[in-house]
């Protein structure tokens, strides 16, 4: 058995329970607590450390819990095998909720310029026709207002996105396939509950790190899985037994990867030869495309039964409105209204009036060909500073959405260049944060530098800043 | 082995595995299969039915993920045991939840006369204002509000429920304990993750039934406690080895019981036993009390570890504003940032801005005080009516909410009173809706009658033609 030799702070803010859970969880993940080794009884270790035993029993649950220990019956506490096929560890996940909590405080001290990749333009905003959209819906205009309503959304508008999602993008669906929801996640939510506990889903590694989160929150297993050039690769989808796999077909993020034809038959055809296998096509930023033509949604390839087309407001018109919508597979849907229709919708019905109005009379078309415009310009800046640069290896993801990826051609770590920029007030977004497997160092050094929210004279002086932070650490070519 | 008479039809819309998926799952349902009973393999049906052998096969995992069947390896598939204590099957809840979807497509249908327990008032409502409030709170005015912001809500609003909270209802909180949500049930589906799952968490029979299934849905066993005239009782809440306990003491639904101190403390007690078991108060709609003094929360008795305390403006707004909040116990705080802190906010930011003016001005609670008068003259109305009435035999629940119970003097069984009155184009609503534990017939028949979003002359009506159906079928006394 293994002796703690814990040290506890009773003047600390932290609890005693949390502290033996620390003291206990860091003791495991740096190896020095095996595997099949034994802890104290709860007992015992109350008596030496002389606190009470509930304490103890809180702290080794918690552990329990997030897969630290095991407890076997009549025998005691025992530690777990936490390394393995799918080592990406709760721990590194805390860490990383820590840090994007981090994050979210120092977005409010301000940076001088935030290369972000999720933020969207707030200049050229319809700022007067919202309002007016806004003016106008008003409870007093009809009594359903007051009611939540249909649980997955007003009908009318539900229409609205179906035309669009037809027009725009190739997707097949009637509006009684659509649901909508406050978020990708919580529609991810949602569609968890219908498919089932304990589910395998297959993930591009890297990707968009809140489903990942969203899917282990739901007892899913995530299987990380590696990307070629087309995107993400068949055969390891298949060795993790996965049931369903989620993809972002037209512009994988944040890579930028288009997966060509076909890729997409083959992936419709390992989705086809099981009746309760799912593709979860996440198709996040694609209505801003600059070069190629536009590419259609793999839902719109399919039979009808095994894509889940998943899209977001957030991109096309603000995050804080909080609306996406989910497009189902027809054989889902009984498996919606049983399981999931008594929820009433996460969507506010003004909300959705105004939604409504912007979309049906064809004004949110037009917002989104201004703000193509607007954002291909900021590109074409952007990349024509960055092509100068000696710091820059490589550029691509250029073909869409709000951020292109840049190679480093640098001898200092991501973290480093990271810190760097802090010091001078610059944020900048590296690829390492949207990686499943954690624990290499992500070499080369990739930047995601998004330019949604920043103008072309904040482009300017960023770059300025970034190079004469840079510069110094160029690799001389060998 | 069970031979399966299954009569296909080629035609129907319905898919074919969904026709044997029904077939089956209504032969277990009607005891014509039993417990241990061997299904014929895949192939076998396949080759019978003439189709293929994988819309066999997904039409049995469908029943195996319901819990139906079971397979077992190298054996087949057999049917589950579904009586035993936690009988509340999913078989119920689906039709349950087709019922509401029913109820809700005929609430469209233009009902005459709508008793609903869970309607708000619509002419009271302070439209100008909520339109200012609405005009005012604009994209243009914060760039901040382009952002969804903190994943708990905006901290001012946060703020002023807070100390709203501490006034009207003694809770104890900091404005960093509360996570606003889109509705209830999303804030439970956070807390769900939070807490891990497989939890049993106990609850009032009868109770908010969306509630229960938002547990199930998340894999809780939800444990129907019976309930005394103090409220909910604890030793059935040990008995079943509850993790977590569900309670509405200040008013409860839809009984209307108001937990005595000496239950309270007892549950207190219950939960303080341990260090990980939690108490949720939905705190649903005491805002509305006519009778006696207001009654503190639970929340306000407590050491601040174990209560999870809910509530929502939807009764005290409108339902389709979809803002609920959530006040945690400290110690839930860490946890809810590691696990749930990455989700972006369900509630639109202008929402949120709207609802912290309402709030921060003092109109939200002009508005509840003006309410208040409002339902409790129109309650004084019913009251008056149902008095009078000779198929009336109690009523009770009248301290506090939107409807009374009303037990019935009749030879009619609940569903045919709630059939003879939607022949009159009558919407009521029955206790038996509310149950956990279903099977029994509720005898006797009680109904819920909500008053909040009908006028008097509505209630007159009403309670006129319900004497008219109600009237030829009172009991005669013994």
């Amino acid at each position: 058995m293994k002796d703690l030799l814990i040290q506890l702070d009773h003047n600390s803010k932290k609890a005693l329970y949390e502290q033996i859970y620390a003291f206990i969880r860091n003791e495991i993940a740096d190896g020095k607590i095996s595997h099949g080794e034994k802890l104290p009884s709860t007992r015992l270790l109350a008596g030496n450390l002389q606190i009470s035993r509930s304490t103890v029993e809180l702290a080794y649950e918690q552990l329990v819990a997030e897969g630290y220990l095991q407890t076997r019956p009549c025998a005691g506490y025992f530690v777990c095998d936490i390394s393995g096929m799918y080592e990406w560890k709760q721990e590194n996940r805390k860490e990383t909720a820590e840090h994007i909590r981090q994050m979210e405080q120092k977005r409010s001290e301000n940076y001088r310029i935030t290369f972000s990749p999720f933020r969207v333009d707030e200049e050229h905003f319809p700022f007067r026709l919202w309002q007016k959209l806004n003016r106008n819906a008003n409870f007093a205009d009809d009594p359903s207002f007051f009611h939540a309503g249909d649980s997955r959304g007003d009908l009318r508008l539900r229409s609205v996105i179906s035309s669009y999602l037809h027009r725009a993008r190739g997707v097949n669906c009637e509006p009684e396939q659509i649901v909508l929801g406050a978020g990708n996640e919580y529609l991810l939510l949602l569609l968890a509950q219908m498919l089932g506990s304990n589910k395998v889903v297959a993930m591009e590694d890297y990707t968009y790190i809140q489903a990942a989160w969203t899917f282990q929150n739901m007892e899913y297993i995530v299987a990380p899985v590696g990307m070629d050039e087309s995107g993400i690769c068949i055969d390891e989808v298949k060795s993790y037994g996965a049931d369903a796999v989620y993809v972002m077909p037209s512009h994988q993020f944040p890579i930028g990867t288009v997966m060509p034809l076909k890729r997409r038959m083959e992936l419709l055809q390992w989705a086809a030869a099981e009746p309760d296998r799912y593709i979860i096509e996440d198709d996040h930023d694609s209505e801003f495309r600059y070069r190629g033509k536009p590419i259609p949604s793999l839902q719109g390839m399919d039979d009808g039964n095994h894509v889940i087309y998943l899209g977001t407001f957030s991109k096309s018109i603000a995050q804080s409105v909080r609306v996406s919508y989910m497009v189902l597979p027809k054989k889902l849907l009984g498996r919606y209204l049983s399981d999931c229709g008594f929820y009433s919708t996460t969507v506010p019905r003004i909300q959705q009036e105004v939604l409504y109005r912007f979309l049906e009379n064809g004004d949110f078309e037009r917002h989104l060909n201004r703000m193509k415009n607007v954002y291909k310009t900021k590109q074409e800046c952007l990349l024509r500073l960055l092509k100068k640069q000696s710091w820059v290896k490589k550029i691509y993801g250029e073909n869409a959405g709000f951020h292109v990826n840049v190679e480093l051609n640098t001898t200092l770590s991501e973290a480093e260049v990271l810190a760097l920029a802090e010091g001078k007030h610059i944020k900048l977004f590296g690829l390492s944060a949207y990686r499943l497997k954690k624990g290499e160092v992500q070499k080369p050094v990739i930047l995601l530098l998004g330019y949604g929210n920043i103008n072309e004279a904040q482009i300017k002086e960023g770059i300025e800043i970034l190079s004469e932070l840079l510069d110094p650490y160029v690799e001389k070519q060998g």
